[in-house]
Parts: structure tokens; sequence; C-alpha cells
């Protein structure tokens, strides 16, 4: 049998852990804080990328590369973009056996190394809207690190817009917000609130910033991506300014957003289950695995089948075939479930007589008997299917447990002591800082968005934890 | 007119700095050393990219990702390694505020990290071969900088594989040196030639490096891509042991090879002219240009047609539509030769009388008029053509530039004062680096490669340069 999993009412952490080890996601590197992505992650990744880059380049984005060590200079141009990410640098003081004249931190976000080019590349309005997205590496010192989740060095990728006015930029901050969001609930099967960030909890630097929150298993939210509208922040920082159509200088409008190699421990925790991986078949680097059935004396029968059928399957499908005599099939079940692969095709002596093969969708463990000619058509099926029961199912668990307190006892009791239901909380909120704060020391739950069109519903209630006039319907949860 | 471009014959590599800054393939950045790669430039390393990543997958390869930061000691493990790279490290003293215990480097090359994963990894036979790819970004802090071709921080991708047998993993080394030829003559349409290293100029910590060569048009070597067999030095530095299927343990055996973003800088310099960039049309992000020319009293029959034809071309080909007004034909013509694009369509008032449009190609400025039903076959033909002629040119200007010198006066002639010839030269070497390194103090060519078989071809003859008998027969250049 393939190895032991922690079971998610165990130790939920324990089992995230074990599904990363396990199914040969990520390892431990030797340096803190800094994980090794296997090729089964990477794999994940790289068509999340794919998904993604096409998104970008749809609505007019190029990619570039800008360089990896900025001055430490350039961070403290602007206030408080240094003030958020000074205690999260990690420095270069040497270069070539020589002290540097100046330090180099390697790059947190890409905001100011950015800004100074385009102080360059921009002098008219006829530059802009100037619409560029890096795939890159960043680090982060972070005292505690959990795979993907939160780890020194990661993935992603950042845009970097400027633009004429302030509406062509909050536009496009809302267009890469939508895309974020698409990307979550289409590719990944995972549904999401948007909205925009309370003051403390928005990104250094920016106006306001928009966030796609998700429901983990363990009830906990997790932030999947972000999109700022950074206003003429970074423009004044860096001094960029055009000309604009009457000849006057202005100062440019700016917009940035990033998802990371987080969504790969999104998507871990928003599906799997005590087997292992669950993968949602638009992302899943392999479709179908075909599991051919056969002792020695029928193995002449069953091989040249099952190659003929994966042959076929194969011009439509990613498709794995496993016929490593080595490992009995029960051990391939196993092992096939745990790596998340959405549908198994088994195909046995007694399947080959009746002219069919057997589906077995990883989602619901459901069985089924196929002709082998309808065997391509029913595959497609199944794994549309299983793409919307995902999204179902994470959407309904959302659902049940997604809370509306009348009071503050109810909702503290949301969140405090070990069995506390946790969720996501909408509760009216005074817009007050203090209150928000109060309210993450009480229960360790914190603002995670204020959705669209919150303030109209907030109009005559009260604060949850003040009694204050609400000026916001905000959702709270604990989060990742 | 587009910007001005110094001719060739006046200086070449301010010619070649013209090119990348004024087609925007890259930008100075305000870290020294390190470079910009702008929207234009990326679009070509992201077909590079992509053509080799399928290239590597089709040989087995799957893609991972180890970190940037390695523990400092971790170079020290392979003596010869950490005396190569060590002059070049960029060193990490300082993360989130406080001194690091030990001073981490980031990666000049992954050997080191990835050995030590691969400890881990590694227990047996049945774990091997490991074929293991990243497409990565590396730092090597280097004096004197090129755009490209030479920079602090680089863009490249890095296999790593480990073998059971010596056999097998010589055999890997030969192989991916094959991918490198192919990608470099059917993509890049640079001719390359291939061979082994001198001892001088291997990889610090190879047992064998391999190399493919190509030559520029200011008759200069450049070495665009290198595959290593490591034999089991860093499988003996990193203690990495496998059980053989005897049961016995035994040392794994390894290779490594990379290309980087210097393809690009060698893309520019092997096909380029004095008007700008030329993109073999596999590489090039966008294969036609198409430019409608109207006034405003025919505008309306030439440009629905030209959108119309655009939108037929465009199910099978990278193209863009310049209708833009507020630039002259004239200037279009020379803008989109400056950014290289292989063909350019013209569509006037005349053409559209006659059922035709105008194809110019980029590499030969020869026009011809297409019968616009015939527009997509005749493209599609020009542009192989064009694929064609770019290779076929080079080729016979690396055959032009192939000297066999007799004596050493001969080959001295070849390098030495302000005009001379360059390119290669092909000659007999006593295989000893005291030799080596005479040819290079008098000439400044070095070694680029031995071709394979060439210790054939030098029985019987006499080192070109000390007179003793041959080893090799070497081939010779002046390179970048």
């Amino acid at each position: 049998m393939a190895e032991h999993i922690t079971p998610r009412s165990t130790s939920y952490s324990d089992w995230y852990v074990d599904i990363v080890l396990k199914a040969q996601l990520a390892d431990y590197s030797p340096v803190k804080g800094s994980m090794v992505i296997r090729p089964r992650g990477y794999a994940l990744w790289e068509r999340m990328q794919s998904a993604l880059d096409g998104m970008f380049k749809a609505t007019g984005h190029q990619n570039a590369y800008f360089p990896l060590l900025i001055p430490e200079s350039f961070l403290h141009k602007e206030a408080q973009h240094v003030e958020g990410f000074a205690p999260e640098l990690a420095v270069v003081t040497h270069g070539g056996g020589e002290k540097l004249e100046e330090p180099l931190v390697i790059r947190p976000t890409s905001e100011t190394i950015i800004w100074s080019m385009y102080r360059k590349w921009i002098q008219s309005w006829r530059d802009l809207p100037l619409l560029i997205n890096q795939w890159a590496n960043v680090v982060r010192w972070e005292k505690r690190t959990r795979l993907f989740l939160r780890t020194t060095e990661f993935l992603w990728q950042e845009g970097h817009t400027a633009h004429a006015t302030e509406d062509e930029a909050r536009e496009e901050t809302l267009r890469m917000l939508e895309v974020y969001r698409t990307f979550a609930e289409e590719y990944m099967a995972m549904p999401v609130l948007t909205g925009v960030k309370s003051e403390s909890e928005k990104f250094a630097g920016a106006v306001n910033t928009y966030a796609i929150e998700a429901l983990m298993q363990d009830r906990r939210a997790l932030q999947a991506g972000t999109s700022h509208f950074l206003g003429q922040n970074f423009a004044k920082a860096f001094d960029v300014q055009f000309q604009n159509r009457e000849s006057a200088l202005e100062y440019v409008w700016a917009t940035s957003w990033g998802v990371s190699t987080r969504l790969v421990g999104a998507l871990i925790m928003a599906h799997s289950d005590d087997n292992g991986l669950i993968v949602p078949p638009k992302l899943a680097p392999t479709e179908l695995v075909l599991i051919p059935i056969f002792r020695s004396n029928n193995r002449e029968q069953v091989l040249p089948a099952a190659e003929k059928l994966a042959d076929e399957l194969r011009k439509e499908f990613r498709i794995v075939v496993d016929d490593d005599e080595s490992n009995s099939p029960g051990w391939k079940f196993a092992e096939w479930e745990m790596r998340g692969v959405p549908l198994r095709i088994e195909m046995g002596p007694r399947d080959l007589e009746n002219g069919q093969v057997t589906m077995v969708r990883r989602d619901t463990g459901e069985k089924e008997a196929v002709a082998l000619d309808a065997a391509g058509a029913r595959a497609r099926a199944l794994l549309d299917e299983i793409q919307q029961n995902l999204y179902q199912r994470a959407l309904e668990f959302r659902g049940a447990n997604t809370h509306y307190p009348a009071t503050w006892d109810e909702m503290a009791a949301l969140y405090q002591g070990e069995d506390a239901p946790g969720g996501f909380a909408v509760a009216p909120w005074d817009g007050d800082a203090a209150t928000e704060a109060l309210i993450k020391e009480e229960t360790k739950a914190t603002i995670r968005v204020l959705p669209f069109g919150n303030e109209e519903e907030a109009r005559g209630k009260t604060c949850i934890r003040s009694g204050k006039p609400a000026r916001h319907m905000a959702v709270f949860a604990k989060a990742y």
C-alpha cells in the first residue's frame, strides 16, 4: 500500500504536510525557510502559469524581466513601502569578493526597481498604458514558514501597470482582480470572495488593496491573490511624469497585482482528502491513469489492448499507463489516488471480454463500466463533471461555513475555544482600526475583505463589537 | 524615420548595443551589471524557452525548482567547483534584520543545492535515472558586462541528471549537447560546432565539458551552450550513493547542462544587419506585419480589406496590423525592419485594384506581388525560405571564415593586428596547457572545441605552435 497519511480529523496541519511530502509535491531544503518544489508540484505550478499567462496576454499584458537585486535606497523612496518590507529583507553586502558600496536587497516585490525604469520609458501619453507582467522569484524573510503557504523564497507573477488617468488605473485593478477570480473558480475549482482590504491589511504603498479569499477545509481563510491600486505613490517616489494630450506634465497612475506558488498550497487544502491529493482536471498534469490488470496467463491479451486504448486517448488527454509489474493493482490504485489523478481507468481480462473498461472518479470514488468504444467521450464527460463537482462541493462547504452572527457573543463563539466552528463571519463593523484590532486580539479573526457594495448593507446597523454605527459589512475569518 | 543605428563597419560593438537598445530588447538597469529584459527581448526568450522546454520533456526530463540561496559551505564541498565560482559570488549576510549565522550565496549554478537534495531522494537503482531541469535566474559577479552576453544576473535553464552508470551519464551528456545543436540550427538558424572543451576551459567540477560554438558576424566565437559530464564528483562531495541491482552501494553518476539569455545576444549578432534586428521566423514573436497604405480618400477601401486579410492570416500566423495613422508608411517600414519582423505585407489601393499584396522579406529586402487569395500559402513558403536562408547564409559565412593555417605565422596573422581576419582556425595542438596558454597570450585566441574524432585527424601532424607531435586538431578563435 501507498504511504500512510494522517487523517484530517487527527491533525489538519499534519495531513497537509503529509500530502505535500508523500505526493512528492515539495520537500524541505537545507536552507531555513526555503523549499524545493519537486517535479509533481512544479507541474501543477506550470499548468497554473500557462492558464494565467494566457489570461494576462488576452488582457493586453506583456512579460518582461527586471533585476533580482535592488539598491536598498530605492525602498526608502516610498515611506509606507519600506516600513512594510524592511523587516523582511535579505541583504547582499558582498559581491565578487568585495564589500559593496551600497547594500543590495533581494526583491521582496519589484515596484521600486520597475518604477525606476518606468521613469526612463514614459514621457508622453503615447507611452501609456504600459502593461507589464513578470514571472519571478522573490524573497521575504519569514520567521514561521509552511510548505507552499509561507516560505522565505517563493515564485510568483507580479503585474505592474502605468496609466494616464486614475479611472483607467482603477479599472485595471478591478480587471485583474476579476482575472484572478475567474482563474480561481474556473481552473482551481475554488470559489473566492472578492472585495477591498481594510487599511490595516493593505499592501505597503497601496491606496487600495483588493483580494480574492478562499475558505480551506479547516475553515480558515486563505488570501489567494491581490490587486493593488497604487495611486500616484510610486510615480511621485520615482518622479515619473508624462506629458498629457494638452502638453501638461502629470504624475502617472499605477497598479500592481500578484499570485504565487501559495496557490499550490490552496489547491491542496481546498479539495484533497484522507487518501491524498485531489486536483481539478483542468490543472491536472495527468488527467487519466490507465491501469491494466493482468497475470502472466493473460498478459498478452490485456497489455496490447491497454496500449491501443491509451494511444487513442492520448490524442485528447494527458494520460499515463501504469503497467509496472512489480506493484499490485491495489497498490497502484492507492498510489494514483494519493497523487490526485482525477480519473482512473481499470482494464482487466473480464472487462476486455465484455468490451468495456472500469472508470473510477477520484473525487467521489464512484465506479462505472464504460464500453470501450465510448471511453474517450465518457472520460471527457466525467472530467467535466469532476471539475464542476469540486467547485460545487467547495461552494457548498463555504456556504455551510459562512455565518451571520447577530451578537458579539455569537461571533466570538465562532472563533474562541478549541472546537470553535470557524469559517467566515459576515458582520457590521464601525470602520475603526481600533475595533478591528480588538476583534483580532479577542478571536484571532481578521477582516478578510469588505465586499463590493458592503457600505449599503451596513446602513442602519450597529458594529458587532463596539455597538457604534456600522460603516461596513465585513467578512471576518481566521486566516493563513 | 526610425532611429539611427551605428553601421557594423563603423563599430560592431556600438552596432550591437544600438540594436539592443533601439529595438527595445533590453535596457541598462540602475544596478551595476544587471540588465532589464524589455517585452520585445523577453518575447524572444519565451519562444526559445518554449521550444527548448518541449525538447527537454520529449527526452524525458521534468522541471522542478530549487532554492536561490545556498549555504556558502556547500560550495566548498567540491574543491574545483568552489575554486571556479568563489570569485563571482554574491553573498547574503543579513536576513530579517539580523546577521545570519552562516552567509548564504546567491546560486551561480545549482549543482551543490541539487545534489544535497538528491542525497535524500536517491536510495536505489529504482530511483534512477533522475532527470530534472530548472528554469531560473543565477548571479555571477562580473567586472565587465555586456547586454545579454555577460551580465551579473541572467536567466537560464540548468539540467541536472543522476544515473546508475558512467555509460548512461555520458550518453545523456551527449544527448543534451545534440538537443542544443538541433535547437541552435533549426530554431536559431545558427550553425554551431560541437566538441569537447580543453581542460583549461571546462566547467569547474566537471570531468568533461562539451559545448556548442557559433561564429558571430565580427568573426568572434560565442559559446552558446554547454553540457557537462560530472563523473561522480558531486555524488562523492554530497555522499549520494545508491543500492545497485546486486544490493551493493555505488556512487551516482551525474551530468549538468545549460543555456541562458546569452542566446538572445547570439541571435542578434548572428543575423542582424545595419537596418536592425533580424529574427528567424520560428523564433519571431511576430512573423508578419501587415501595413495598409491609404489616404483619407481611400481609407474605407483599404482598411477593411486589410482587416479581412489579417483575420484570415491570424489563424495560422503571428501577425500584427500597423494601421496607426500618425506615422507614414516609410517610417513604419523602417520601424518594423528595425524590430526584425521576418515578412512585411504592404497593401495599398493599387494592390487592391490588382487583387494582390506586396510581400517584402526582411532578410534580403526582396519584394514580390502576391495574389490576395494566395497570401497565406505564399507567406508560409517565404517564412520557410527565410528560415533556411538565414541558416545557409550563416553557414556560408562560417565556411568563408574557417581557416586551416599551415604554419604558426599564418595562424598568428589571423588574430594579430587590428584588421586581422579572425574567424575559426583549425590547427594541430600538442595537448599541452602551456602551449594553449602561450597561443592565447600571443593571439587572444582560445581553444573553442576539440571536435569529435579530432585525435584521428591529428595523427602524424605536429603542433602549430610548439612543433611537438600533435594530439588534437583544435578549433581556435577569439571569443565572447
